[in-house]
């Protein structure tokens, strides 16, 4: 196969399921490039210190990295150690908290534990932004920023709304996304990865570049992924996620409870599934002759087989099956034993039990599943938003589909 | 004398010309504090590492920092050599031009010998920015801009009017801000002093040292002297200025034209003449016992005396009353000889002869100059402004009042 050729069949393989490319015309001649040297790409992924608890959105863009892989190029995942080490000197960022040595480490370390379960390691680099930045002297500091003007920076969504509520907004903070920028100068990267909400970062790299003397480098953009929800992006604070180090009986009930629509976008991008594969499901979809649930079911085991085992995968499916197909209690039910001490009267404000169960995240979350009607006790919903819950010892607890609890007192 | 008589004193006398002090109440404080503990206050004043060329405008916060060592005080003088080696990276800014080190050696001994003509070099203490601002790795420049706002820095005259205008700011020049503030923090200042365009600046530092923990600076504004025309701020570019490094001639001269008006606001600002005395003139130059001539030979007798010496100023003096007085020449005319190329048929246009020969700064001047009727060819008046001279050798050219001079051919 020609060079051209090839670089298309990358380029089109690559392209599928992005969000936006900028500039297309550059990744073409990246890849041509590449192929005709066998000088692999760099692509790059900047992590957030502070958050190491990957779930399925985080992995869209790990998806792409691995197809990346696939064709020979080189990952760069760059850990912000260095902006973790800072944090916000102002203390006003939730964002930005200060992280010990300690702490980065370990991120670091659960990081790689998460990610290696999607990216190949032996093409993966990992790097630490502090190898750079803390080499930057403040005559370094004040070139880097002498290429960015207020006007642009203050075009980012985030600082212009605040800007145009007159809410303050330090000057330290139009430095992040310039050193986030410099990472790019520093590791020499070809394409670097983010989600739709990143581009602005994206493109402050490839000016950075451009300022110094290197070749800019492509913005790829991936589609945020929607929660279990079908409506918000998915995200930890929103409760609507499935993490990657869930077990597996979480993540397969979690992946059955998704609505019909999301089933095709989320084999497209949160899966190992080829473009081909997907398509020929979406058809058979739309010609009813798959059935969403089968779908759905075989969506469920490829999430549990990539982030645990094919074994894993197929217990998940089977404890799911006895459960929610036949109104089964599930084999084993975690226990809670109730202090006395919580007791009046051999009763409980249902909600703290929930909560102390850690049923739900609070009293509030609790009262809202009770409203909902999601609280059964043994088997019996449950209406009153306040009930006080006489104890007895082997009483089960169910909130939503999946969550069970025995009472031991 | 009690403490705070002592301190009320010496606030007096420093308070006296100032345009402003930010606030009154501290200085007082501190001043009393200084008094009672022994320990002088460090009063710092940042010079600019490009432009070692002083004239009497940048004399005045001389004066005031020469009437704080009068008292004991420290003066802390801070050469911005780091900033000057960074310069601006973007090039555009003319101010901030990037010097090597030789330039900033070459000018801080500039500096040294010209500021030592009013200021007590047992009471000043001369910093280089470089010895802290180089030690700063990027945290602590992310430290150092978490302490201001954007929207407070666009709250800065040149800023804001770039900012309205939709010219470009880079986000480096809000740096330069901070590194002037920071130098207050570094070198623990009590007082710095400025002109009231400075006073953004000082208050930065002020801020600045707040944040570090450190008892904030007071900022003290003195009033921009207006220049010989006693219309615009004195200034090279403009024209209108006394060097301190100029000949006692020249320097007596310049002194002698300025307006009536200006004499006691020069005696106030730019003389070693305390506040007593200056008032006293100023009475008697209202009551008509004193003549403006004289007082303002007592000036230029001043200036002189303090750039150069008593006997330069007598000189001077003998000069200046022989030409303007009696009308006539000089003792010595400057000779220019004249290149047989610029002649045509013996004849040169007069605006090209006089800024081949210095008198004026290019032939637009030398056209206004001959307007205004200020050019005289032995002694007689020139009308047009492309007269074409014809040259003979000896013939004296005259422009203004004090400059001569003899062509040779």
């Amino acid at each position: 196969m020609g060079t051209k050729s090839e670089a298309l069949k990358q380029f089109n393989r690559i392209a599928a399921g992005t969000a936006e490319i900028v500039p297309e015309e550059d990744l073409k001649t990246k890849l041509e490039k590449s192929i005709s040297t066998g000088k692999p790409l760099r692509i790059k992924l900047g992590l957030d210190p502070t958050a190491p608890d990957i779930h399925l959105g985080h992995t869209v863009v790990l998806h792409k990295l691995r197809q990346f892989q696939e064709f020979g190029h080189q990952v760069v995942l760059i850990i912000g150690d260095y902006t973790g080490r800072i944090g916000d000197p102002s203390g006003k960022s939730e964002t930005r908290k200060q992280l010990t040595e300690e702490e980065i480490e370990k991120n670091a370390a659960t990081y790689k534990e998460q990610i290696f379960k999607v990216l190949d390691p032996d093409k993966t680099e990992l790097r630490y932004n502090g190898e750079w930045l803390s080499r930057l002297s403040f005559a370094d500091v004040i070139r880097l920023a002498s290429n960015y003007t207020v006007a642009r920076m203050l075009e980012r969504d985030d600082f212009s709304n605040r800007f145009h509520n007159e809410e303050p907004i330090s000057i330290h903070e139009f430095l992040y996304p310039l050193m986030q920028g410099y990472d790019s100068v520093a590791i020499e990267a070809d394409v670097e990865l983010g989600g739709t909400d990143q581009k602005f970062n994206l493109l402050i790299g490839r000016t950075l570049q451009r300022e110094y003397g290197l070749e800019p480098q492509v913005a790829l953009m991936m589609p945020i992924l929607e929660g279990l929800d079908g409506k918000q992006k998915m995200s930890k604070s929103l409760g609507n996620y499935i993490g990657i180090t869930e077990s597996p009986r979480e993540m397969y009930g979690k992946t059955m409870s998704i609505s019909d629509d999301l089933l095709v976008r989320y084999l497209s991008l949160v899966t190992r599934f080829s473009e081909e594969e997907v398509s020929s499901i979406e058809k058979g979809l739309q010609e009813n002759r798959l059935h969403p649930r089968d779908i759905k079911m075989q969506l469920a085991r490829e999430i549990v087989s990539m982030y645990h085992s094919q074994e894993a995968a197929r217990e998940a499916e089977e404890e799911f099956k006895r459960v929610f197909s036949k109104g089964q209690l599930p084999d084993s039910i975690p226990e809670f034993t109730i202090s006395a001490e919580e007791l009046k009267d051999n009763k409980i404000w249902l909600p703290k039990l929930l909560s102390l169960a850690n049923m739900t995240s609070g009293t509030s979350e609790a009262r809202r599943m009770i409203k909902q009607g999601a609280v059964k006790i043994n088997d019996k919903k449950i209406e009153n938003q306040d009930e006080e819950v006489e104890i007895t010892d082997g009483m089960i607890i169910r909130v939503g589909k999946r969550k069970f609890i025995r009472i031991r007192k």
